[in-house]
């Protein structure tokens, strides 16, 4: 008999409303190749930005989807490819639920609630990755972060350190 | 194409090490039930008591299982028969989490961290299914509960009044 | 020089738009009697039922008064007798730090909000005295409960039984 | 009669363990000039850093210091200098209350869990005023944080735009 174990849960966070186009792109990159992985995609559930994208990368991939709402009950902004929706009712502290319950977290973009994902996730020395980063945010977490913060070329170069790390 | 929809998370609620031996039993059928009806399985995620059985009963049955766990992170304490591991650092306040997070809540037994969990869900208009409650429990969910109260009188009873609720 | 300590917190906690007369009566008279001993008084700080009551008896008679708010900024819902607002943005989520930050939580009349709170006060192994609970409600927890379950008469053995207790 | 109002409550956020000497002075300073100014101090509460030493400096001062705690109970990691514990039990998911709670932010030095403050409050467009912050992280919030973010010179410098703020 083979032993039970959790599946291995990559989160991936980044802007909302405020995505650009290529964050987008790449974040629906990242939830096909999280989903062609087998693992399970954890993201902010709502359905706008990049974990919109990142969600239907992954579900259309057949992938299973996590997010982790701010709401506490179902409501149009719930991303329609989130398979699980975990309600919180907690508005932006529920972020911190985001980065720990995320083996590695890539960050596809930036925004105010993405900065603190990555504050708190380097924080608790949680493996980081910045995709579609700029140089100023780059500079800013290679001046706070320390080892955890890795910083990645693409969506493709993102899943390989994401491999490395778990 | 079809449209994309959220999976049906039944949440299972019940004391840990306080549980008895029948709460056990019923438990892992309650969690054996899900899984049959494809439904996904909710929990506090422990290794112990009402979530340990339930989680156990669904995940034997190839059943997915959620636990939202108090604790920061991956411990002893983890069911080893939970699949998606939510980890919320928050302690008991993340009793919240799981009724919001729950279709329908079903009580198995009952201990005080049910018991807040009861009383958050009916409070939230959360239809909750009392299995294997003493008379004074019920007495006293009924008395404070209002319409969104069921008892029921077994495991299979539970999961008949959860098929007519959903 | 004498050594800095915390003040002493004291939780009034009860029904929002639920508190009967009598409920609110006993409110007022707990909170006027927490400003007396020169203990704080904490409630949920909305501007209904036992809170307000709670709050503006300990505010009109000198009492520094904190309420624990389950929304995310100030509302017209923020109780006017609050000299402390502290927003959680948390909803319901917020009553575990409600009976965590009370020494001693003291439930005036039941609901389902402070159905919850009773339970996990008992559960952290917190003091909780019930005033105006009905013989359900007083069975139930006496089943569930524990020794740091106290049952009081009126306002002033509540108040007779937290000085001891303290 | 005068209308009753709630006290304006100042938070001020910085390193724990990580604070620089220079950043414990002005946090000092901060709490002592907060004092004077009979606002409220609202700090994490722990017994370290940027919250020690603004808490220190107000309540030497006749202020009033409240203390959101990661923690769920009285411990040696509770500042002494904290008169209002307020125990979330929920680590850093807590920050998230700190920001609420404060009309403004005042982030005296960087740090992990400051730079998640920071990004919280401008995300719910509180006023944010940087203290002893460098050139990195005052470029970083400048093109994330639009106008809400301010940068002082000095405490004094600070507390002249808190006055002009609320």
């Amino acid at each position: 008999m083979t032993s039970h174990m959790s599946k291995t849960i990559i989160g991936v966070m980044g802007p909302g409303a405020g995505a650009s186009q290529d964050d987008i792109r790449k974040a629906y990159t990242l939830g096909k190749n999280i989903a062609e992985k087998e693992w399970v995609l954890l993201t902010g559930g709502r359905n706008v930005g990049v974990m919109e994208a990142a969600s239907r990368g992954a579900q259309e991939h057949g992938g299973l989807t996590i997010g982790i709402l701010p709401d506490d009950e179902e409501s149009p902004l719930t991303s329609p490819f989130v398979d699980i929706p975990i309600y919180t009712g907690m508005g932006s502290a529920r972020n911190s639920i985001n980065i720990l319950s995320s083996r590695v977290v890539v960050a596809c973009g930036i925004g105010l609630g993405t900065s603190s994902e990555i504050s708190l996730a380097l924080k608790k020395g949680k493996p980081v990755i910045l995709v579609n980063s700029s140089k100023v945010t780059a500079d800013y977490f290679r001046e706070l972060g320390g080892p955890n913060l890795h910083i990645a070329r693409d969506s493709a170069h993102a899943i390989e350190i994401v491999s490395r790390l778990i």
